[in-house]
């Protein structure tokens, strides 16, 4: 709480002297888990379509996030790489300190980063014989937590780019669920661990929509980015038709054009890469 | 896996001489979290309202567990108890093991235990900046991963009850879920770890539903009880109208309603204490 207290003075501070320069012109977003696949994809779109805007990009490991310190190299000025892990909520306070004082706002905030396997630590489950305590563990940790921590620590600057630095007159939360997270929509069964993760993360990002909707000028929406041809994907991706098996660049395509022209009344709502609502 | 295997051929075994000698008759009901509140209730009118049903009672410590030991002294024939901590997977394997022995099969399983508040361990969430990992954690544990668990091992012997032992079919699997869990009747917000668990339990027993009402003849269902004056509920009773807060004994009773009338078509449904369905 505390810590929370003085990263929001920090943000107020920051706010004011960024605005001042006029740094704030064509806003700043921030995407987590952006070392690869959709968040990486992100990344590069929101640098690609603008002049101005800033991003904040966060992975485990920058170092050794190839394809992020490329874009690093193109976009010195309004790229920035920070440190952060889901599961280390020091690194996610850390990364908070930094955003307060580099940039003092947030416009954009898009949660990137999901599990779904890991050869030996984590698999989707085929049958409930094969349910792991751990595997239900991580993936929560990673898929639900995460974000939320993340949010939690990053409400100051989201707070201050609520305000109208941008053509929308609030600041937006994005995280990414998947429809396997619907219960309304779980005919199949099976994949437990990821299922309930995501399905979780609805029910948490909802419930602080609720929240932020009236406390701050932000709005939060959850978005089901189709079946992607990423390295999370990769190993399920054979009975997957052709023609549902998107480009990241398609999917994301898709998922910024639900971000540019989202509501404030969408608050607290679950978008398909098309625009449709998935149930709950 | 091996010890499923092990437990699976344990319960046939133990099936057909139960079933033989016609212990079978009134069934076998096994209560999860049973030392108190709705768990207790329940393990007392399944006692109460049969001369022949025989009910399996777990709770992690069943020595200090004094109105379940009296329910003992009461019914040593019909009852049995047995420890269990749903955060520990051998003790469910151990009750597993011990069930295969004595009784062979499951014709119900209730699933009551919950977590909402431990004074200086968790309390429910009023503001996101009061979100605490640790309590995610601990309340996804108990209340989503916990039940699962126990499913997974009780599974052979509920196979063996879905035969025709009672007047009923097939065996039936119910966990205790709440209506905070809903995401769609989430319009407050707030109780953050509390309703992500009972969100995530609610997609992880549809998820089972659908390959146990395939597999076994198994239906899972979700009971809301209603706000019910336990140990749970009372620090949080003062904004209940009196109407709304239920004894134990009503509640227990209209769930035992449900369960005594639900349809193999009512697999993977949600419903309230008054039979109502809840939506996700």
């Amino acid at each position: 709480m505390a810590t929370a207290r003085i990263l929001a003075a920090a943000a107020a501070r920051a706010f004011s002297s960024t605005a001042a320069s006029g740094a704030g012109a064509g806003g700043v977003s921030m995407v987590q888990g952006a070392s690869r696949g959709i968040g990486l994809e992100f990344v590069r779109q929101l640098l690609r379509r603008s002049k101005q805007g800033r991003v904040v990009a966060t992975c485990r490991s920058p170092d050794s996030a190839v394809e992020l310190q490329k874009l690093k190299e193109e976009h010195a000025q309004r790229l920035t790489v920070l440190p952060l892990d889901v599961t280390d909520e020091n690194t996610i306070e850390a990364a908070a300190a930094s955003i307060g004082e580099t940039h003092g706002s947030l416009n954009v905030l898009i949660n990137a980063t999901g599990i779904l396997s890991i050869p030996n630590v984590i698999h989707p489950e085929t049958t409930l014989s094969k349910v792991q305590k751990s595997s239900l563990l991580l993936a929560y940790e990673v898929n639900a937590v995460g974000p939320i921590l993340v949010i939690k620590h990053m409400w100051p600057f989201l707070k201050a780019g609520g305000r109208s630095e941008t053509e929308r007159g609030f600041s937006l939360v994005a995280n990414m669920s998947a429809r396997v997270g619907s219960i309304g929509d779980n005919g199949l069964g099976g994949w437990h661990s990821y299922r309930a993760s995501k399905t979780a993360l609805n029910q948490l990002t909802k419930t602080v929509s609720v929240e932020l909707g009236k406390k701050g000028n932000i709005a939060c929406i959850l978005l089901h980015p189709g079946t992607v041809d990423t390295d999370l994907s990769r190993p399920f991706q054979k009975n997957v038709p052709k023609d549902k098996l998107f480009t990241r660049e398609f999917s994301v395509q898709k998922l910024l054009s639900i971000i540019d022209n989202v509501k404030k009344s969408d608050n607290g709502k679950f978008f398909a890469w098309d625009g449709q609502e998935i149930p709950w």
